[in-house]
């Protein structure tokens, strides 16, 4: 037996993506396989079986995550390649299926290698990324990084009121394993995904390290007017809530930019039923705060509600009657040994862009809690995706892959050293 | 028997306004009382009663609207006092009651005093003022002025799809009279309504005479942005309609008072779906503008649509699709003569505020197309109306009924001079 330089295959990658996606796709092209759907049950089962002939030892834990394990010369914990195979109900191809691909691409290709590596090396499928079908995201990786319980996870329901343990136990998922980092430790976790956002397309360049990923805050925020007839009250007399709320707009935008953050609102409306000819009574608006350092996200919050203090404080007869904290999800940092190692392999394509920060959440945000973790971004057409339209090209895909399993082994290399040389 | 000056009595004003709520009123003393219901034919057959009492000739015509006419010592077309019974469906006792009862007051005073006028005097009620039933509001004095079609008129329908006609011929109130001034003129039209606005209310003054109606246009405009994720999305690739939303809002104000007019944003909303965390793809707004003159009118839509573009242009991606014309309404201007009557009376009481333009829209502005139009406004507690808790008090109710017998007594005393001196 040969023993070559192990190297990923791109036709095969990307075949496996789309003869993967025929569970769970819609006729416009995208995706539709909620977590723990037959579709999604069907996939996961193929993985398993994939994976199998490939030699690995499968397991599944108490909420459903699969860690096809291939062994190493050590009896160590893996280091692992994973992400979702879960969809958003008019989802695409890629987010997610990419990551859990690019996983058995490289257990495929140091099979074919016939290579040996002193950790074991694993493909990871973790449960409801999305939180499509049952919220919130990151169910399965959440509950394994202990940021949730056991419990909580099991008894989540989708909207027919079908619970998530329920699922596993339909599907045969529902594994013996406990669903818990400290019992099943990863040495480290690695995981490729599409940016979903437009910076590597505007930047035209297919393969970005990924340091870490945004914190986010979400609030609920009423403001309280006075509601009267838009022909009888002349401006003086009016306490018009909108106003107010076009002003907190702009503040809002000015003041995220600022402070290097992000501030989004999405959605904007009111208690009270809206009329052509009133003066509304109140506005209800979220607001979406996000940013990369924790002392970051702090002033910027900060920073929000004086500067909203102040502008309502103007605004005769018009207050702030609620301000709701609906999440707060604190700035991940990733490894900086493992970012370097994708940054690294990234570089050696003569093609990537500096570091980027995630703005989206990721099953890597869970994991980063228990190991070092890194990611690494491919490009998407237009930084479109949970859209049927969302789209990496083959040759961006194939860099990804192959970045991602040099960015591997050259981790598992490092570890490896410290391990020989220690002992 | 004695000929006395005719006085309107305060009490039997008011008991009669509150008499007459029995019929459509609600537990928390508001009305439900729309047009041609069960409760608003009761209200009128009553009205028909009383006024026939009187010695009044009552004719009704094809649109239900009922002419209640005390004769004079020529056969001339009368002098009006009109309004209308119906109410929003959560109404006060005192938008359009009082108008109709004042003109009842009216008849009963000049009854009681023996009064002869030379010119016959009526009190009028208007069919549907207020629209809520049947869409759209003024539709008996707009079919009477023949800005509505009879044919229209009668084929309204409410939500159930009960015609107008149907209505009409079911309570017996399809008058085989025409609904057409031009075969059943008035000689003038006045008409006693609360306020509706906080004017008078702030001014600590009961009584105003109104010199106009403003003119409304309504439009719905429509920006289209480009939806994408609030944390993977930077500002500099975002096309957010909302941040060009909120422009409009402060520009749109600073236009309207800028050029002595009013403009409302009273409904906000989307096409797309809103999410927490994804930057709207397009914003869909009513804007409701007002002015008293055609001119101010015409700049005042002409500016706000070079402001709006001008804005526009300024936000790369964000594009106005749609700007409907949804309601345009011109000006009124009362007759002269007329209200100069009703500012006289109300500067007798020494409580006047100066003329006021009436922002709500009312049968008189249909009238005022027809014949010589004032209103008399009185004050209503912190300008609310078309609510429950609508109100005005039996002294104020008092001075506006008084001011208006005495304006219809002295303007048809100037008009019997000129018949009396050109005879």
């Amino acid at each position: 037996m040969t023993i070559q330089t192990p190297k990923t295959n791109s036709a095969r990658m990307n075949a496996t993506i789309q003869a993967s996606c025929e569970w769970g796709c819609t006729p416009d092209g995208g995706m539709a396989r909620l977590a723990l759907s037959d579709a999604d049950a069907s996939v996961r089962r193929w993985f398993i079986a994939e994976t199998k002939a490939l030699g690995c030892a499968v397991h599944i834990d108490a909420m459903g995550n699969i860690f096809a394990v291939r062994p190493g010369r050590y009896d160590l914990p893996p280091i692992a390649v994973g992400s979702h195979l879960d969809t958003q109900p008019t989802g695409g191809r890629y987010d997610g299926i990419l990551g859990v691909l690019a996983g058995l691409e490289i257990l495929r290709a140091l099979d074919e290698a016939a290579y040996r590596t002193a950790y074991p090396v694993a493909a990871v499928c973790w449960t409801n990324e999305e939180g499509a079908r049952f919220v919130p995201s990151c169910l399965g990786s959440g509950v394994y990084a202990g940021a949730l319980s056991l419990q909580y996870g099991h008894s989540r329901t989708d909207e027919a009121g079908v619970s998530v343990r329920a699922e596993l136990e339909r599907h045969g998922m529902l594994g013996e394993l406990e669903a818990s980092h400290t019992s099943n430790p990863l040495t480290a976790h690695f995981e490729l995904h599409i940016e979903q956002g437009p910076i590597l397309h505007e930047a035209k360049q297919p393969v970005a390290a990924v340091s870490g990923v945004q914190g986010w805050r979400w609030f609920e925020i009423a403001l309280q007017g006075r509601g009267s007839h838009a022909g009888t009250t002349p401006f003086a007399y009016r306490r018009d809530p909108l106003i107010a709320f076009a002003k907190l707009v702009l503040a809002a935008e000015r003041v995220a930019q600022s402070l290097g953050g992000l501030c989004t609102i999405g959605r904007v409306g009111s208690t009270a039923a809206q009329s052509t000819n009133c003066v509304m009574d109140d506005v209800v608006f979220h607001l979406d705060l996000r940013h990369h350092t924790a002392e970051g996200m702090a002033a910027l919050e900060g920073t929000m509600r004086a500067e909203f203090a102040t502008i309502i404080a103007g605004e005769e007869g018009v207050e702030i009657t609620r301000w709701d904290t609906l999440t707060a999800v604190q700035p991940t940092v990733f490894d900086t040994e493992a970012v370097a190692c994708v940054r690294h392999a990234a570089e050696a394509t003569g093609m990537a862009h500096e570091d980027l920060v995630s703005g989206a959440g990721h099953d890597s945000v869970f994991t980063a809690r228990t190991c070092p973790t890194a990611m690494c971004f491919i490009r998407c057409r237009d930084g479109i995706s949970h859209h049927p339209s969302e789209y990496a090209t083959p040759e961006d895909i194939a860099v990804g892959t192959e970045v991602l399993l040099q960015a591997v082994l050259a981790y598992e290399r490092k570890l490896t050293a410290k391990l020989e040389h220690k002992s």
